[in-house]
This record gives C-alpha cells, sequence and structure tokens, in this order.
C-alpha cells in the first residue's frame, strides 16, 4: 500500500437515495479540514453514486455506502471490498450472503437523538397547546388570547423500553424539569429512571405518569400490552406516544380510552398494518395525531454524519463504530 | 408568639385569578406533608379567597397572596402583614406605596421554566414539520408520507440576552445537541455559550447561528436592534423568535427578509403595540407565528409553586426567596 492508498478514500455509493446522500456529504466535506491531506488533495473523492447495483464497478470497489438490498445483489463479485457502510440499521440481506471477508459497518447511535426530537416535539406542542394559537390566527377575526397550558416541568415521563433509544429521552427530560420512570421486561434499574416497573406492574406504571412513551420491540410478551388496563390508568391530561411498534397497542382499548377522557391525546407513529389502512378511525380521530413511521427515520444527511465519522475513523487507521459480527449475525 | 403560630399560615388570596390559585393551592397540598404539623393539623389555612381588596379584613391580615395592583388599594390599612408573596414578577404598585414595614416578595425562578418549553415547542415543531403531517391526516384522503425535517442535534442556536430567562435554556439546546452562541451588551463570556457576540458584531452572530431566540429587554440599545443586517445574515432553514420584547425587531426588516427567503420562519410573541391590531401584516403572513405575549406567562400553578416554597421557608424560619428592597425599589 502506497502512502497515498492508506490516506484516502475513492467512494461508491449505491441508494435509492445515492444523490441526496452524495449532496449531504459534499456539503458537509466543504467544512471539514481533516478530508484534506498534507499535500491539499482531498482524502475522499466520490467514484460512482448510483441506484443501480449494476452501474458499481464490483471488480475494483474498495469502499462502498449502500443499502443493503441493492448490495446484496452484487457484493459476492465485489473482489477488493474492504469496508461496507450501510445506509440501515439491520442488514439481513448482507449478512445472509456468502461473502463475510470484509468490514461491516451499521448506521446506528443516530436514532435517540432524532427520536428526542419527535417525542419533546409533540409533547411540547400538546402541553404549549400550539393549535389552539394557531386556530386564533387562523380565525375570521384574528383572535388574541392565552390558550390552555400545562407545562412539562415538574411531570413525569414514563418511557416503555428503555433501549438506547429510551435512553435517550432521559436528559432531555430531565433538561425540562421531568421525572422519568420506565417500563422494561426485567425492571432493573436504568440510570436517570426514578423506578423501573415491569409488565406485571403495569397498571401502577402508568398512575405514575403524566405522559407515556412507548418504544418497546416487538416481541410476544410486548403484544397488547397497552390495553385497558393501562390507558385506564392514564390521567385526562395524558399524551400517549407509540413510536416502538404498532403490535404492543389494542387499537379498539385506545380508541375507547380517548373517547372516555381517560387521556387528552394520542400520538401515532407505528401501526398494525402500515401504511396504516385509509378507512382506520385513527386517521380522523380529533385527539390522534398520525405520523408515517418517521420518528426516527434517517435521512441522507445522518448517513453522511455516521459515514464520515467512520471514514475518518478508517483513514486513520481506527477501528470502526458499529461493526457487524457475521458470525453472530448482528 | 405561640408554637402555633410560629409554626402555621392564615393565608389571605387576593388576586383576580384568586380562585385558580386556591384550587392549585389545595391539590398541591394535598400531595405535601411538609405542611401537616407534628399534631396532624395543617399549617397552611386559607383564611380568605377574594378578587375584592375590600373583603380583606385588612386589620387582621398577616399573610396574603396577592395581585399587587389590588393589594396596593388596601396596604396602608394591613397593620398586622408579616409577609406578602406578590403574583408578579415586578412590583411597581407596592414599591409605591407608603408602606414598607413588611417582606415583599415576588415572582420569580420560574420564567426561564416556561420559557424553554415555549421556545423548543415551536422550534421542534418547524424541525420536525408538525404541521406538514397534520395536513397530511386532514387531507381529503390521508397521505402516509415522510416530510421534510431538519434536525436541532449539530445545529447552533442564537440567544440574544442571555439574563436568567437566556440562560434556562442552554442546558435545554444541549441536550438536544446544540450549540448555544449569544448577544449581549457586553459581550462577556456565559458558561454553555461557546461565542458571546455583542450588538457591533450583530451581523457575524446572525451568520453563526441556525436558529436565533431573542430575550433582549427595551432598552434605548436594544431598539429595532434586529434589522435588515442582522435579519439578512440569517439562514433559509433559520427560525427567528422573539419572546423578549417588540421593539427590539424592524417589522418592515422582518417582513422582508421572510419574503425574500432569508429566513424560513418567525415566531413572534411580543408587538411594538400590544394586543397586535388585527389589520398587521404579521397575523396574516403564512411564515409568521402569532401568540398572544404569552411564552413565559405565569399560571396559577406556577403562582402556587413559588408561594408553597417560600411558605415552607416562612414556617421553618428561613428567609424568604425574591424578596423586594424598598429602598432600592427592585
Amino acid at each position: 500500500m502506497t502512502a497515498r492508498d492508506s490516506k484516502s478514500i475513492e467512494l461508491t455509493i449505491l441508494s435509492d437515495e445515492a444523490n441526496e446522500i452524495a449532496e449531504a456529504l459534499q456539503h458537509k466535506l466543504a467544512d471539514n479540514n481533516d478530508f484534506v491531506g498534507p499535500d491539499g488533495r482531498p482524502r475522499l473523492t466520490l467514484k460512482k453514486v448510483t441506484h443501480r447495483p449494476e452501474e458499481v464497478d464490483a471488480g475494483t470497489v474498495e469502499v462502498m455506502l449502500a443499502d443493503p438490498d441493492l448490495a446484496s445483489r452484487i457484493i459476492d463479485k465485489c473482489s477488493a471490498l474492504i469496508w461496507c457502510q450501510s445506509t440501515w440499521a439491520g442488514n439481513a440481506p448482507l449478512l445472509n450472503a456468502n461473502k463475510n471477508d470484509y468490514i461491516l459497518t451499521g448506521l446506528k447511535g443516530i436514532f435517540g437523538k432524532l427520536m428526542r426530537e419527535y417525542v419533546f416535539a409533540y409533547l411540547l406542542g400538546h402541553a404549549r397547546n400550539v393549535k389552539a394559537f394557531e386556530q386564533h390566527q387562523r380565525a375570521e377575526q384574528p383572535i388574541w388570547e392565552a390558550s390552555k397550558r400545562m407545562p412539562l416541568n415538574g411531570q413525569t415521563l414514563g418511557i416503555a423500553g428503555l433501549g438506547s433509544i429510551g435512553q435517550a429521552l432521559i436528559p432531555v427530560a430531565q433538561a425540562f424539569g421531568m421525572k422519568v420512570v420506565g417500563l422494561t421486561r426485567s425492571g432493573q434499574a436504568v440510570k436517570g429512571a426514578h423506578t423501573v416497573y415491569t409488565p406485571d406492574t403495569i397498571e401502577a406504571f402508568a398512575k405514575a405518569c403524566d405522559h407515556v412513551v412507548n418504544l418497546m420491540p416487538d416481541t410476544p410478551s410486548t403484544q397488547n400490552l397497552l390495553s385497558h388496563e393501562f390507558f385506564n390508568g392514564l390521567k385526562p391530561h395524558s399524551v400517549f406516544i407509540n413510536a416502538g411498534r404498532g403490535s404492543a397497542v389494542d387499537d379498539d382499548a385506545l380508541l375507547q380510552a380517548l373517547d372516555s377522557g381517560a387521556l387528552a391525546h394520542a400520538v401515532l407513529d407505528v401501526f398494525r398494518n402500515e401504511p396504516l389502512d385509509p378507512a382506520h378511525p385513527f386517521w380522523r380521530h380529533p385527539r390522534i395525531s398520525v405520523t408515517a413511521h418517521t420518528a426516527a427515520e434517517s435521512q441522507p444527511s445522518d448517513v453522511a454524519d455516521v459515514f464520515l465519522e467512520n471514514a475518518l475513523r478508517h483513514i486513520n487507521g481506527e477501528s470502526l463504530n458499529y461493526q457487524f459480527d457475521f458470525a453472530k449475525g448482528y
């Protein structure tokens, strides 16, 4: 390997969003001296930007930033491949392929940052009654008037599911003066959570909370876990946010609880069937906000950030973040 | 003074929101053992709850929680008064009265907590494009689709005015992964602010920011400080929030900057004339959100919190928070 080889990357981007990712990369590189070599030459250049696997020069590609479903179609022919940075968190298509003599890294470390903005956008929008002020502004004669508000400060946020994403909410809740309690399978203590409940004590969990965010994964034990007992334990001012999995929520129990005033509002990002059926009552319910499974959806800029951080580690000969283990399959 | 006298408060509430404050107090007292004496008797009882000064028994009232404009009408007759907790931050009506042989405490320590929720409700609502999802949901046929979003994480928040309220925003901004820069008269360093600019370098301040919140007081040097030079230094994705004083903003410069795309959106809580004239173009501008000088407006629950904290100090013989000095007038 020559000095130049060890210090630079010729990148192939293979993704349905290849152009957007390339644009984000170039924008970020413009401000970043780390990718300018001592000779003034760029240490990262774009070799190919495409959404078509057949356009990749499989025989020579060394570094690839790729959607794993697209990459899996050519991966076995990529004989020179050193490193593939995936644009997904999960990587089944590549982990199931035969080739495993390269470094595969996932898209991680960003979902908590996205999720905390989603959750607090909706909690604060409700707390500050943003909708009422918008209605006042749109009224035929604009209305100058305070609207009912209820500060998050001093309230309790319940987080069902305290993995890395759930834990990312804790410092933000604390910065707003909220107390945090959790619900997990084990009930083990988590730093920053005042109490951690288990499915056996879910009613006590609901009663302890002003607002609840569900971030639990889809497992047999979480199916329909959020049902009558849970929703009826909430408070008339409570907001319930589901950004975990749709299967955790008993849809009818949620609708009944909203209609009986057991909670104030639901914000739903995930559903049993997606996209959500246009005829599903969630769409038209006045106290439900629907988003399109986008709470922690990464954007090209996020992909660029994760890639660039790893690219710098690659150039500097450091070990890469978020590596997959082909033997373990995760 | 008997033991009982030293350990309990008979409270008179004199306020336009007397009933709401009393209700908040009673709600909070129900959960609070600090106000139950060793003999099981309450250490805080309500003697009178009214919005009419003439209903207060001026000759015997010792502790009063009061709107200062109402209290000023009877204050000179309150010969037994020990302590008055005001429901306002400023207290001109009482500071200008003759009587000054009692402890007057203001409503403080809560505005930063309210302001940070207001500011981030609007910043996050914009970042997550909450309006677009609402429109998708209200469409004739509901639309399942991601909307353009731009995370706050990694962006820079500019805070013009770094007093106690401005500083209260810093830990929240940092919890969201934002960098903070400031603008103050002195330019002196403030903990948590990466750089502090002065009015002389306001263009550099604008250019350093993704979003800006104005919290500057109304002084001769802040009049029209936010004009063409400032607004045109912002970015096409910038949100500008004015929750300081309306006089700081050159209204025409803001409208021109919005119309030319120099910034994305303005959120305005304060205006040169309030209430905002129904004919003012701010009301109908598609990229302006108007609120009714309510960003940090205290609510009965806040008044109850500040009072209870001081009441406990009073009962325990400790010095009270937020005392005014009659000689200094603040």
